[in-house]
């Protein structure tokens, strides 16, 4: 028995019964006791019912992430509890690395602790295979679950993104405008941000009529002796470039000390652009451009559309969050 | 009712009553039987013996940590969660804050969930204030407390640490060797690490004959704007220096901008060395020689130690770990 069950019998959206279950105004009286009356006579009392009801809320938050030794996750997490605290929550996170079977176990782990709410950082937590994704979309059922630069579509999940698609597209295209037509894209890893990003990169060529080389597209992964190796057999191969874009402030600082090394000028013979704008892009020499993705206001946005859902308001699905180009040594902008 | 009316009542020490909690194996049937007599007698049943007993347990961890956007204590974390999982064990993670009253209600709150031991992360999570740790020696009366980087005495309390004190000592004590007798030391905090590794900066003076300065020991916020100001306020007030020794590879960092914007050469002119050994040291350029305090060792260590008590073993109560100096370029050593 789930919430599909009573919109089915019901004959009522899932939306509506949703808002029901939340205690939302929006909803006839009449609907109401119609969705009321089917889940008791189906016997479905969902945790956000009883939550609903000013009944057995912990006022805890299960936060997830994928891994907390990542500077942007780690940020992240940060904010996350910060602004959770500000709002009277506790919070409890688990760390649960990129496994699918480790990460079901957490989640059933927060579920029978009973969290109000489980709030899940960062695009890594999504599956490419749709199926993959279905635990989720069952917790889903029983409370809301807040989603950090990730998307699936329920009407009870909250996706709070940033526009990575849009902040590669203007950062390549700026580069373009500047006659560097040849930009080198290096990515480690296959998350819908990640394609949302690379999707971007494409897009800001194909407006500029450049035909695409494969080539300048590659994935690497997120070390700086990675990124080195690769640099390496790419200039061994002949490959020419005069501007970097990565998905990752690292992968950038790798392509800073290469080309450094190479005698080439920065951002004279080429402009490197990183993502993040983490910590490291002002560690680096020259100091790195590079793309704010804003974590604190998109944590600040997820806490403050998690404690609307929590009060019974009917809040919006997806927020999208425009992300911002810090300009430093590495591009002349 | 505690252990301790338990050990006073039954005329045997806490450390023994706590074996016999345990079920370890080295106390004597007699022993064993008096102690459980007076737990019975007084009432005492703490949920260690619940678990001692396989009843009860939830095969999960709690963890504590003051500040997840620290490098170094997200790191402690990932290692935490990696070590854990691999002995079958579950974790939560509370990123507390400094504030005490709220490490206190986050550790209430642990206990709450009959997790089935807590790590506390960092130096950071104890008090100057020795009254301030009550509450931690209290909540080991229940459940094995782990340390990392703090020191705590109490029989159920286990501490990992650095050896803070000698990494700095052989470090500044070899900058002398090499003529270095005005070192710079910046640190950020006054945590027990914090103060060993300042000890371990003054008697490295001491032991070389030289006087101490104490305009050379100074204290800074941990970023790379706050090093600035501070180093050119020094500049100007005309504090002479050729080495700089930092608590934190940032503050490291910051010295390494301004020193070559002051047109010196590192290390030929100045020295830098860093601490913890992190990311932002291969980042850099010159990259920072720093001192690895081997937070996956111990995080091992501790899991390692809180796997044996659980199992009722008799463990020593604190381990101490040495560090190593990675040498990079802004040393010539």
């Amino acid at each position: 028995m789930n919430i599909y069950d009573v919109s089915q019998k019901a004959g009522f959206s899932i939306a509506t019964v949703s808002r029901v279950i939340n205690g939302n105004q929006n909803v006839s009286e009449k609907t109401k006791q119609k969705v009321l009356d089917v889940m008791k006579e189906i016997g479905y009392t969902p945790n956000v019912f009883a939550r609903g009801l000013g009944l057995n809320t912990m006022q805890t938050i299960g936060i997830m992430c994928s891994d907390s030794s990542d500077t942007f996750l780690a940020n992240a997490v940060y904010h996350l509890e910060q602004n959770l605290r500000k709002n009277g929550y506790d919070s409890f996170l688990c760390c649960t690395g990129y496994d699918l079977h480790t990460k079901q176990k957490y989640l059933k782990l927060l579920l029978s602790k009973r969290v109000d709410a489980i709030v899940m950082v960062g695009s890594g937590f999504l599956e490419p295979n749709k199926k993959d994704n279905a635990y989720i979309l069952e917790a889903a059922e029983d409370m809301p679950i807040m989603l950090i630069n990730g998307y699936l579509n329920h009407p009870r999940i909250y996706c709070t993104l940033c526009d990575d698609y849009q902040a590669v597209y203007d950062s390549v295209n700026k580069l373009i405008d500047q006659g560097r037509k040849r930009v080198l894209y290096l990515y480690n890893s296959k998350t819908y941000s990640s394609i949302q990003k690379l999707n971007g990169y494409k897009a800001a060529l194909a407006a500029n009529d450049i035909d695409l080389d494969e080539n300048l597209i590659q994935m690497c992964p997120n070390t700086l002796a990675d990124a080195h190796e690769l640099l390496t057999s790419l200039a061994t191969s002949g490959l020419k470039y005069n501007a970097v874009v990565t998905s990752e402030d690292l992968l950038a600082i790798g392509a800073i000390k290469f080309i450094k090394q190479a005698g080439r000028k920065i951002p004279e013979d080429c402009s490197v652009i990183g993502y993040n704008n983490s910590l490291l892009a002002s560690c680096c020499d020259p100091e790195l451009t590079s793309i704010d993705n804003h974590v604190e206001t998109l944590c600040i946005s997820t806490i403050s559309t998690l404690m609307r859902v929590l009060s019974g308001n009917d809040v919006p699905n997806k927020t999208t969050i425009s992300n911002d180009l810090i300009v430093r040594e590495t591009t002349n902008f």
